[in-house]
C-alpha cells in the first residue's frame, strides 16, 4: 500500500513509519518539523540524541534498501500543498499523526491553547477535505487519545467510541440509540480530540469517508525493532514537565537519585500502551479498514492500566528511588477508576508487550545510557490548569 | 452594563446592538466586517440598502444620543488585539455573533469549507482565551443554532441542550447520566457550532466561566423597532443562495412574479423566530446570567416550526405566487419532523411575533419596496453537499 503519514517525525510517527516501511509499504512523510521547533522553545531536548529527518530516512535506506519519502509541509496552514500531493501520490492510506499532542504544553498559556487548537482542528480538517476534494477512495486513520472520554465512573468499562442509550420520548416511552460516548476532556489538547471526533462523524456521514479513530492510552518505551538498528533511527524520548509522560520522568528521577515526584495522592488511573505495540496497531488498523459505508471505526488502543502511584513503585522496586508526593497541578479529581474495553486489538491478533516486562530494558537501554544529556530542571511540570497559578 | 458585541455589524449583530444600546447598556462592535466582503466574494447585495458601520453608529448617535464604539479587529486571528480590548474596556458581558452563518456556503467549496471551521473554531477559542487571561467576570453569550441537534424522532422534542438518559453498565445496571444532547450537524457550518459546544463546556468545566448558548432557529424578517428609526440604520435582507433563508428567497421570488422554488418535497420541518424576537432574547440572556458554578446554559431561541413547503403556501397564499419542487442541493431526509422546547425564553416572559401576522409586512415593506435592487440570478442556492455536484 502507499501511506502517507502526516506527522511522520515525531515519537509517535517516526516509529510508525519505519514499522509500515519494514512491512513492505510505500512511505510518504509530511512533517513540518513542529516537534523540533516546540524544543526549541521549551529549551529542552530529547533525552535519546535524534537525528535530523533526512539522516534518519538515508540511514534507514543503507540499512534496508527502502525509501521513504519526505515532504516538509504545514498541512494546518497550506491547504493546497498537501491537496496537490495526495493527487499527485494517490496514497490508499493516510495516517495521521499532525497533531500537537501534551496536554501540560496546551495549558501552558494562552498562546500554547491557541496553537493547539487551531493546528489540530484545521490540520484534521483540512485533511478530510482534501481527501473529499480529490475523490480518491482513502482510508484515513487517525491517533487519537483515551482522554476524549474522561473517566470511567459505576463499574461502566469504557466502551470502543460508542455506546448505547435510552431516553425517555415525549410519552414518557424508552427510545434507544447508538451514540459516540459522551466526550469529557480533561486539558485543551484532549478536547482538540473531542472536536476531531466531530469532524470524522460528520465528513463520514456527508462524504462517506473511510475513517478509523485510534483512542490510544498513554504510551510508554523508546524503541522499536526497527529504531533499534542504528542509533542514527533512535526514537524521541521526552522527559520535560510538558512533553515527557509520567512514566519517562520517573525514569529520569530514578536515574539521577531523585525522589520520584508524584502529583498529589498518585490515585489517578491511566491506560498505558508500549510504542511497539502501538506501531502494531497502526499496522493492523491499516490492513482492516472499515467498509465503504460503515460509520467511523474507533478502536482503544491501550493494554493495561495503572495507578500512577503503582507506577511509583514499580519503578522504585526496581531503582531503589524513594516516592514524594507534590501538589497536582492539574484540575481533575485525586482518585479516579478506568476500565476499558480493547476487544477490537486483540481479535486482531494484537499480543500485548507488559510494563513489566518491558521496564527494565528503558532504565538500562536508554534512562542510564543516555543520562548525561538530561537537564533536571526540566523534570518538573511547570504548566498548571488554572490561569492564576500560570506564569 | 458594557457589552461587547463581536460581529456587531451583521444581521444578526446589528439590530441587536441598537436594541441593547436603546435599553441603556454601553454597546462596543467589534467586527472585521467579513459580511461585507463576502458580498463582493458572492457578488451579491443585501436588498436593503446597508450604510457603512460608521455612518450606521453617527446615525444612531444623532438620532437617540447614545454612543456606540467600534472596533475593526478579526478576533480569529488577532487574539492580541482582541484581549487588549478586554483588557482596556472590561466589559460585563460579550456577545459572540463573529462566526461564518451559512450552512450552504460552508459547503460551497474547499476553500469555504476551511474558511468557517478556521473562522469560526478560533473566534470562538480566542475569546473564552481572552476571557481566562483578562480575570474578569465576564458572561459570554453564544450565537448557536437549531440545526447542532439533527431533528427530533419518534416522538421526541429537542430539549433545551442537555437530555437525561441511561446506560447499562459492566453489571447489566442502569446508570443514569445527563448528558448534552448528541449533535448531529447537517453542514460544515453546523458542525463548527458542535464544535463551539465543546469548547463551551470544558471552559466552564476547567476555568468555571460563566457561558449562555443560544440554539436559535431560522431568522426570518429584517427590521425591529430601532432599525425602523432610519434607512440608514436598516438592516440586511439577504435573498442569495447561500446566505438567503428560505423564506427570504421566497418573497424575492413573489416579488418578482417567479415560481417560489421548493427543495425536494418540501417535507423538511424547521424552526423559526423573528428578529425583533431574537434581539429581546439577547436582551432576557444577557439580564439572566449563570451562577458562578452553574454548568452552561443553554436556550433554543425558536419560536413556531413550520415544514418548508406550508411556508411556501403561506407566502403563495398572500402573493398569489405558484409552487415548483426542485432537486435538493442538501444532503438531508426529504421529510422530517421537529418538536422543540423553548420553555426557557416563553419563562422569562417572551412574547413571539408570529410568521402569520408579521409576514404580509415583509412582503410589502422590504421585498416590493427594494425589488429594484434585486439580482434574480443570485437566487437560486449552486452550493452543493457533495463534492460530485459543486463546480
Amino acid at each position: 500500500m502507499k501511506i502517507i503519514i502526516a506527522g511522520g517525525d515525531g515519537f509517535c510517527g517516526w516509529p510508525t513509519s519505519l514499522h509500515l516501511s519494514k512491512n513492505g509499504h510505500e512511505i510518504i512523510i509530511v512533517d513540518n518539523l513542529s516537534r523540533r521547533k516546540i524544543d526549541l522553545e521549551l529549551e529542552v531536548n530529547s533525552l535519546t540524541p535524534i537525528s535530523s529527518i533526512n539522516k534518519r530516512i538515508s540511514k534507514w535506506f543503507q540499512l534496508t534498501g527502502k525509501k521513504i519519502k519526505f515532504f516538509n509541509i504545514d498541512i494546518a496552514k497550506n491547504y493546497q500543498r498537501l491537496l496537490n500531493l495526495i493527487n499527485q501520490e494517490k496514497p490508499d492510506t493516510i495516517v495521521h499523526f499532525a497533531e500537537q499532542r501534551a496536554a501540560p504544553y496546551s495549558m501552558k498559556n494562552s498562546k500554547t491553547k491557541i496553537y493547539t487548537v487551531n493546528n489540530n482542528i484545521n490540520s484534521t480538517n483540512n485533511i478530510l477535505c482534501a481527501i473529499v476534494e480529490s475523490q480518491l477512495d482513502i482510508h484515513l486513520v487517525h491517533l487519537g487519545t483515551m482522554g476524549v472520554y474522561g473517566y470511567s465512573s459505576a463499574d461502566l468499562s469504557i466502551p470502543e467510541g460508542y455506546i448505547d442509550i435510552e431516553i425517555k420520548n415525549d410519552n414518557n416511552e424508552n427510545i434507544k440509540k447508538n451514540i459516540l460516548y459522551p466526550s469529557d476532556p480533561g486539558s485543551i489538547y484532549h478536547l482538540t480530540k473531542t472536536q476531531d471526533a466531530l469532524l470524522f462523524a460528520y465528513y463520514n456521514k456527508n462524504d462517506k469517508l473511510k475513517i478509523t479513530d485510534l483512542h490510544q492510552g498513554i504510551v510508554w518505551g523508546t524503541s522499536t525493532d526497527e529504531t533499534n538498528l542504528d542509533e542514527v533511527l533512535i526514537n524521541r524520548f521526552d522527559y520535560d514537565g510538558d512533553y515527557g509522560t509520567v512514566l519517562n520522568r520517573f525514569l529520569m528521577q530514578s536515574a539521577l537519585n531523585y525522589p520520584l515526584t508524584v502529583h498529589g495522592t498518585g490515585g489517578q488511573t491511566r491506560a498505558f500502551i508500549n510504542i511497539k505495540d502501538s506501531v502494531r496497531c497502526l499496522d493492523l488498523a491499516i490492513k482492516n479498514p472499515p467498509k465503504k459505508n460503515d460509520k467511523v471505526k474507533i478502536f482503544n488502543q491501550m493494554t493495561e492500566t495503572h495507578k500512577v502511584l503503582d507506577l511509583a513503585k514499580i519503578v522504585s522496586e526496581l531503582t531503589g528511588s524513594k516516592i514524594q508526593h507534590m501538589p497536582n497541578p492539574r484540575n481533575e479529581d485525586q482518585e479516579n477508576e478506568l476500565r476499558v474495553k480493547n476487544k477490537n486489538f486483540i481479535e486482531l491478533g494484537l499480543n500485548p508487550t507488559t510494563l513489566k516486562k518491558g521496564l527494565l530494558n528503558e532504565i538500562s537501554e536508554i534512562a542510564k545510557k543516555y543520562i548525561k544529556r538530561c537537564d533536571p530542571e526540566k523534570i518538573p511540570c511547570n504548566s498548571y490548569w488554572t490561569s492564576k497559578k500560570n506564569v
